[in-house]
Parts: C-alpha cells; sequence; structure tokens
C-alpha cells in the first residue's frame, strides 16, 4: 500500500498536501474508494480512503488511526560532518532513515571540507525514505552549525565519538547499553582533531570504535546508526 | 600512506601498472625515494619506495611485505539482484568493500528489473574501495547469473536467504555462528517469489531477517555484510 506524508493531517483536516495529492491522482491515478496509508512524521498512522478526488483539496475518510506507530524504546542521534561530496551525505541520510534513526544533525569541523550545507534536499530525501520504508516518524535534521557550539547543547543521555586518533577505544557494539538515547559524533573526512576529541569527552562522549575498517565519512555513520539499532533488536 | 594496486606485484615484478605509475607520479607528484604501500589484492602487502620514476616501468624497491594482509576468520558472500538504478548496486559493492566482504555475485531473479548487469565497472569501484579503506584483498565479483543456476553450485558453509515472504525467519545475528564461511542472498526490489524462496531453502538457504525495517535491495546487502562482520568482531 502507498504510504503518503501529511504534515498536518489529523481527523480535522484530513486531507492530502497538493503534491501528494497529485502523485496519488495523477501519478498512481488512484480512484475514489481507493485505500492509502498516510503519515503525519509525528507516529501517526492512518489507513483511509480517498473520498474527494481534487487535487488541491483531496479529502481522505480514515478508516484506522494507529498512534506512536513503530515507536522504539531508544532514540538515535547522528551528529555527522558533511562530506566534501554532498551526494555522499545525502546518501547518509537515506540509509540512516532506512535503517531507523530519530535526529541527525550536521557539525562543522577544523577539518571539515565543506562549510556550507543545504538542508532543504536532505529533507525532502528524509521524507522520501520515511515513506520507501513505511515509518511514521520523521527523523528531525538540524543545520550545520560548529562542533563546539553542538557541544555545548550538554545532551542527555548515551554520547559517543567515534574517531581515529590514538587512544584506547571499546567496540561501540560492546559498550552501548540497550534502550538509551543515544548521540554518536561522526568527524570529517579527515578525521576530528585530537582538540576536538579531547573537547567531546570533556562533553561526555566515550570514545568508540566502529570496527577494524576504515570507513569513509557517510559510511561510518551508517554504520554506527546501525550498530545502535542492532543492540536494541 | 597511499595505497596502490598492483595485481601482478611481486619480488621478481617490483613494477607499478602504468595506471597506478601516472597517479603515484603525475597526480601525487611522488619522488624517487618516496614511501609508498602496494597491494596485490591476494592479500600481499608490501611497502616499498620508488626507485625508478618511470611510468611505464615505475620499479619499486620492496622494503617489507606482509602476506595475508588483515586476513579474517571468515568469509562473507553476497548475492544479490542488481538494482534497476545501476548507481545503487555500485554503491552496494563500495559500501560492502569498505566494511569487509570476499565474494560478491550477481543473480537474475524472476523479479529482477535488470537482467543485464556490466561487471567491469562495479570492478573499478571494488578496486577504489579497497585501496580507500587500506585493505589487501580484492572481492571476487561475479556476472550475474540466473538464481536457479546459482543455487546448483551448492555452496559449502552457513547460506542465508534474506526475504520478505510470510514465514517464520530469525534475525541474522541471531543464528550466524562466529568464523562461518557464510552466503547471504539478497532479492530484487520486489523481492523473490514464494517458489524461489522454497528452491533456495531446498538448497540449503535459511530464511533470515535483516530487522524490522522495509530496506531497499541494496541498503539490504549492506546491512547483512555488517551484520555478519559484527558477529565476528
Amino acid at each position: 500500500m502507498h504510504l503518503f506524508f501529511a504534515p498536518e493531517f489529523s481527523d480535522d483536516l484530513p486531507f492530502l498536501p497538493e503534491e501528494e495529492a497529485k502523485h496519488a491522482l495523477k501519478v498512481l491515478r488512484l480512484d475514489a474508494g481507493a485505500t492509502v496509508s498516510v503519515t503525519d512524521g509525528l507516529g501517526n498512522r492512518y489507513e483511509a480512503t480517498i473520498a474527494a478526488t481534487d487535487i488541491k483539496k483531496c479529502r481522505l475518510t480514515i478508516r484506522r488511526h494507529e498512534p506512536e506507530y513503530g515507536k522504539k524504546s531508544f532514540t538515535i542521534h547522528v551528529a555527522v560532518a558533511p562530506t566534501k561530496n554532498a551526494d555522499r551525505t545525502e546518501w547518509l541520510v537515506e540509509k540512516c532513515v532506512e535503517i531507523g534513526v530519530d535526529e541527525i544533525s550536521f557539525i562543522n569541523c577544523e577539518r571539515s571540507e565543506r562549510k556550507y550545507f543545504k538542508l532543504d534536499r536532505v529533507e525532502k530525501i528524509a521524507v522520501a525514505a520515511m515513506k520507501q520504508s513505511l515509518k511514521a516518524y520523521l527523523p528531525r535534521l538540524n543545520d550545520l552549525i560548529p562542533l563546539r557550539e553542538f557541544l555545548k547543547k550538554r545532551l542527555p543521555g548515551n554520547n559517543y565519538i567515534a574517531h581515529l586518533v590514538e587512544g584506547e577505544r571499546k567496540l561501540l557494539q560492546h559498550i552501548v547499553p540497550p534502550n538509551g538515547t543515544y548521540c554518536v559524533l561522526i568527524g570529517p573526512e579527515g578525521d576530528f582533531t585530537p582538540d576536538e576529541v579531547n573537547v567531546a569527552v570533556a562533553a561526555g562522549f566515550v570514545p568508540a570504535s566502529l570496527g577494524s575498517s576504515r570507513l569513509r565519512t557517510e559510511t561510518a555513520g551508517m554504520v554506527a546508526c546501525h550498530i545502535l539499532n542492532l543492540v536494541n533488536s
């Protein structure tokens, strides 16, 4: 069944946004009476039928409402330095959403090769990946800020920094508790500087290893996200 | 340090292939005496210095030879239906090589949307990913063949099929033994048919789940590869 994204959907406003209505009615050629799924990206999933086939006002009849659809007992926040090649970051967002992520932050590090980053493109990719993987929660995406600003937020929970600087690091999967509120920091192509690692550790981020392979930034982010999902499965 | 790929490299033939020599001498502007790493893709890793700076005959002086560099106690074979969008399969190859894979086969399934597949492009991607992740083993890539032909090979070891057809499936990470000889089958966008699953099960492939998320083909292949690495770490 097709899943549509309608951020303001509710019992009082059972309408598909124009773009989604166009896709449903013109591309998929769904007709009145067709059954569809809808999510507001906030955990609400609806099964509904098309009642009015007007693209500008595509009204649905709600058959079933499932709040907190697919809600998990843990949350994953990936904070990553955008890659030089923007495609690789877009790919990271798509894969994290598919695998399961709650929040993605973009951080500007000393060795970052990309100092600006457009959020609107990855927001579209996140919506597409949420729909494609039939999820009801749209992850929150946060605009690029300096790492040091990010660390000032003093995030609660289980925080990790995946880096390659010399020093003791245990495998992430061996140190994370289940059902946690996780945040993992992933550095740029040239890694975090030793100073950045020190500041992160001082802010409560525990150094962690993602395994023995040397991974690209986007692979590291995706692998960390997958490990955090696996320890909870 | 830069890692170069020289498939015929040995004590008797300590030369970089022309393309690699060009990269070393012209792009990176390395000079005589510069230290480089070389792999033959068969597990041999060399530390060497540049002795002759002729692109057509770039001779190295071997300083150190490490056979079976990074050899693991397990092998991973991913057999996957190429995606409709070839980029996604190329991405899968890159990520599996980075994370760690020994063999990738391409299989033609009933619901495959891509019925032909060029191996030469993914071969180049595998070499680049091997070099980028500093590995000394180049995974074997096998040309597209029908799933039923593939299953006739009667692979020894621990064989799994990741599918979404109704029926009992345990999580892959809960059923794989460590230090195995693994093969995992990943279906096309429309999944395996129930008949294909039956044929695979009859050939000894155990149904396995990759988790509760609905994953794209290339994500499923990468996630399976990562799980098999993780159970051995």
